[in-house]
């Protein structure tokens, strides 16, 4: 069975613009990421949306939702903004069920040198093809059940939530 | 509970020395490709050796199982050339039980810019933290237990054997 | 007789904040250029500000051009943004002589894989040794005398001026 | 008028195959290189061989010369393996006049992320632009007349000839 990919924007696919000097949105690098991988898992690639976690809304995230829902694949990777990853997987879990979905991100764009996407994407792919049902979110190689986890925006880590 | 990554060389760490203009290694790689990756994840690293696959010896196959077999930690991780990457992977599985241990490599050296090795690695942290026991071979996305899986050496593929 | 480059900033220098996802100023990269050329020409490096060129002010340009003037060297690189890089090119043309003075600048912040700034520091560094004083513009492989140049603001190019 | 490139091969275009774990040479990456720098000056690349340096004979050099002789441009670039770069200068200072040749190379491969490659390269496009007629060897920010200069084997460097 395939692995679906769902493209949201985020850091991963900032780019560059050389004209105007700021970061954009043009394509995602998801595609080249998994051939640099040499990947030789069956994935497909969709975007839905291209744009930061901070523009996303809930109307986005049932959107999101509902793709997964009518996806034939039963294991899902998102690519999303940090900022709003928590959210997304908290109503994903609420809608879908039965799939395995992992949500992901990167700190620091794709096209930076510096980037910690491909190893998130790496370790994505890993989570989705080995865990049990439910949504995760899988950030510098820790995985997380959605609803146990935050981002701690001082330091940009993820944190597992105590009671 | 920690990870533990056994580094053992191969093409992962290979390097070009500009003096010769042949690639050999140095150092590992595998702090640098952590802290690329922000791994949140504790891991120790030690370097057992430094050696192309196609230089290790059953020997040097057995002093590797009995680190595995010493190591305080469950989980575990073997950085290794692919060329002889499921002959070590077989090894271990007959002399250590009880843990899961991921043997991992990369196709092109960390270095070139081009490398699978950030990918292979975040995917081996992921793989060696929900596996069940036993020994497995990860490279480019998949995953195969120790002894399913052969390296075509025509196509650089890994492959599962089949009766 | 050594070479001097002065860094006040621009495109070369940005850096990606992973907490604000928003592109700052932290150190220069030039030092750190200079080694990945493995440049064996001595040059003494100095930070006289970290900033957008778009908010370089006239008394900004001022302190530049007397830094050059200050300076023992009498071949001084500048790196600067691109945005109002021929201006001050312009200002020093004025205030400034018997020096070689090349400034230059890169369309894609180093710390991205797709930068231009290598190569035209290794530009800048070749045409500060073989031109003869007065100041330039040095970018993408080509050198434009002060004066006889702008930026294209739609194309990101630099054009020679044509009366 | 244009400036025309030779391609010979040497450290700047080897390549790591990940078939057999050798540096190889596939096709040249200067095409590539020149569009990362963003060059706006018109080049025309032609690939004479590919080849690691000590592996070009007398005859091999002949032919460089050869070509350089019949090129309509007078400005040329020829990229070279740095092991016999010195030999090659030699020689087409006897066999070539009223030209201005710049032979470059590189210590480590373009594809290595450590690669001095596009410094040498926005160098070596400098420097055949405001030279005289003569020959030239540039690396690493220097640049030397032919017959002044040879390679440190030891240190990689390269070092003017002192009587």
């Amino acid at each position: 069975m395939n692995i679906r990919i769902f493209v949201t924007g985020g850091t991963f696919d900032k780019e560059y613009n050389e004209i105007t000097g700021q970061l954009y949105f043009k394509d995602s690098h998801l595609q080249e990421m998994l051939e640099l991988g040499r990947c030789r898992v069956a994935v497909d690639i969709r975007t839905l949306m291209m744009v930061d976690s901070l523009e996303i809304s809930d109307l986005d995230r049932e959107l999101i939702a509902e793709h997964c829902n009518k996806a034939e694949e039963n294991k899902i990777i998102i690519t999303h903004g940090t900022d709003t990853i928590t959210e997304t997987a908290s109503l994903l879990a609420q809608k879908v069920s039965d799939k395995t979905i992992v949500v992901t991100g990167a700190m620091i764009p794709y096209k930076f040198g510096s980037s910690d996407g491909l190893f998130n994407l790496g370790s994505a792919l890993a989570f989705v093809q080995t865990l049990p049902s439910g949504v995760y979110v899988a950030m510098n190689g820790q995985c997380f059940s959605s609803g146990t986890v935050r981002k701690n925006k001082l330091t940009g880590e993820f944190e597992e939530l105590r009671d």
